[in-house]
């Protein structure tokens, strides 16, 4: 259940209840692809880092060790350990981007496995029923990701088509959660808006989905090589359409600077492999702008990374440390400075909910925008 | 300074003092090649698996990030936030092992660098000054590893030139100790003992190290493919001859039967990769043998891989999700193993010690040499 505590024109001051905890928005999600972060980090290092939910991929766990080993184990929150809440995609976007040799019908997709080439069959009703082997907090609805650009008519099929997979996703949803022995009977569903860069898809897709009541809606199929102000206008077509009362998701955004723009225009809940991924070839965010770690100047500079920044890398050690790590290869540079940026990340969207609950929104985006993307 | 506590027969119970803390022994000391333990481990972790002493290596971190690097950012504790006890070896091993093209004279081993081929020039004057700049708390003497098998006379030979170097590494260190700006004035210098597999040579060149009165003793060149029994019937000619009242280290060793075998012998220091390598390809250490975490029949099984463990692996994570973590090719898998494996070791030499106070190291030897080293 969403509440919506405040707003500041768009912006939204929320918080999401599950049966995991309360989510507190804007919130932004970490990704632990196949039940794990990448840089060694675990469920208790995410806490640590101030992380509020968990995201783990379908696509990689049902490969990978099976959902079925993973519902035998007691379902993610024990075979991890995280104790939050965790969301799980559905599989599609990883189906129509990693998967190889895939053919799309009514039913759904077959495709090859990227680890073994094995074929595998996932339609709505499979996403669902491996998302509820996994037990996760929240599944996503299954979806069809069209690749950027696409053509007008087969962007509108996309979309028909998807919608017609949200209905079926909320009947074995809805099958699912009453039947014996389902690791989470109180799983939630989300769906997803799509239609390419197309406004008039966009919105006429979200009306369309707003009526089915869901737990949650996002905004899929974005951030995936459309000019950056093309996203922010999609964005703003969308949101206005989106039920107040609901949570709203960008799937896969973004930059410090994507996400206060989707936090101005009404977006309350983000993932992006961006803070892992940037910060194991050592792009560091900071709050005086991005380091990279890699910079022959920081050879003997024992500052830590950000002196304004608390967490227990910058608490410990300095750059001249981090850099020496990361140049020899050491596995230890990937965790300390994926921490920081995953503590980064948390403690900035925390930020937002201050300035927002301050009412003072708009001056801190203005503040930090730029700022935040400079590299120093 | 070391203390001799207690003995049970030529088992000794002791504790070494240094001016970074004490070392209760018989102890294990934890490799951190390049100032970082493998497994994405932090100085904060290993405090945590019950480590006393950290091991760096001279070699390596002389040629990355290079050892003045290290002085300018206060020493190897400021550098990787350990506070304990840290022993650097003295480059020997690694020059005679991965460095390539290498020519040995009386001043010392000229050698191309295993990193960028650069000709590099160490004898013991420059190994004694790259440690001081690490600022250790134990400096190793500069000797030669001789490959096994050797010759006889190439064996004494060498011999006798280590133990000039070893003058040279007093002297030296006397120097360093006393100049302005040294890292840590009160560095402690141990010499090693050598002679291949030649008892009356090791029986030797022992007799005439002991003479110089350094900190410690350690014994080089075993474990490197003779026979087990031959490295246990060395460590039996050289103790005996090793002064009672000086820490004896026993260098690369081993396996828990190893330790339990030359702790018997009277032996109070181990080092070795083995905990940390075995553990990143699945190999785990337990009280009741040897775990493969790799096999097929944990795929399902959330047990810890020691029930009667108590580390912080054993304590949240069940074996089927460390498996599926190592499967994935997870970083988060050589963190958690290696973690389980080191916390073994250090609390295994715990024991060792319990075992000697209370004067049941024979029985203990008796009941953990064989079941240690079975594979379950």
């Amino acid at each position: 259940m969403f509440e919506l505590l405040k707003t500041e024109k768009s912006a939204r001051r929320g918080k999401f209840v599950t049966n995991r905890g309360i989510v507190q928005t804007p919130a932004f999600m970490n990704v632990a692809t196949a039940a794990a972060i990448k840089g060694a980090l675990s469920a208790q290092d995410l806490k640590q880092a101030g992380c509020q939910v968990m995201l783990c991929n379908t696509y990689h766990l049902h490969v990978r060790p099976g959902d079925t080993v993973v519902k035998d184990c007691g379902g993610l929150h024990t075979f991890t350990a995280w104790d939050g809440p965790i969301l799980t995609d559905s599989g599609g976007f990883q189906v129509f981007s990693l998967a190889q040799l895939r053919h799309i019908r009514e039913e759904g997709v077959t495709f090859a496995s990227h680890i073994d080439g094995k074929r595998i069959f996932m339609g709505p009703e499979e996403s669902m029923q491996i998302q509820s082997n996994l037990g996760s907090t929240i599944a996503m609805a299954f979806d069809e990701c069209v690749e950027n650009p696409a053509q007008y008519g087969y962007a509108k099929e996309s979309c028909e088509r998807t919608t017609r997979w949200l209905i079926r996703c909320k009947a074995e949803m809805a099958r699912l959660n009453a039947a014996p022995g389902t690791v989470n009977p109180e799983q939630l569903l989300f769906g997803i808006n799509q239609g390419c860069t197309y406004a008039d898809l966009r919105r006429d897709h979200m009306k369309r989905i707003a009526e089915l009541e869901l737990d949650g809606y996002a905004i899929g199929g974005l951030a995936v090589g459309e000019p950056t102000q093309v996203m922010y206008d999609i964005i703003e077509q969308v949101t206005p359409l989106m039920p107040t009362g609901k949570i709203r998701y960008l799937m896969g955004v973004g930059t410090p600077a994507n996400i206060l723009n989707a936090v101005e225009r009404g977006v309350d809940l983000f993932d992006c492999v961006m803070p892992s991924r940037n910060a194991r070839h050592g792009h560091l965010f900071t709050s005086h702008g991005i380091v990279n770690i890699n910079n022959q100047k920081y050879e003997r500079d024992m500052s830590p990374i950000d002196d304004a920044c608390g967490c227990p890398v910058c608490r410990q050690y300095g750059k001249a440390y981090l850099r020496h790590l990361l140049k020899s290869g050491e596995m230890l540079s990937q965790r300390l400075l994926v921490m920081h940026n995953l503590w980064f990340y948390n403690h900035f969207m925390e930020e937002i909910r201050t300035a927002l609950d301050q009412n003072r929104f708009a001056d801190f985006k203005r503040e930090k925008e730029k700022k935040l993307s400079t590299r120093i």
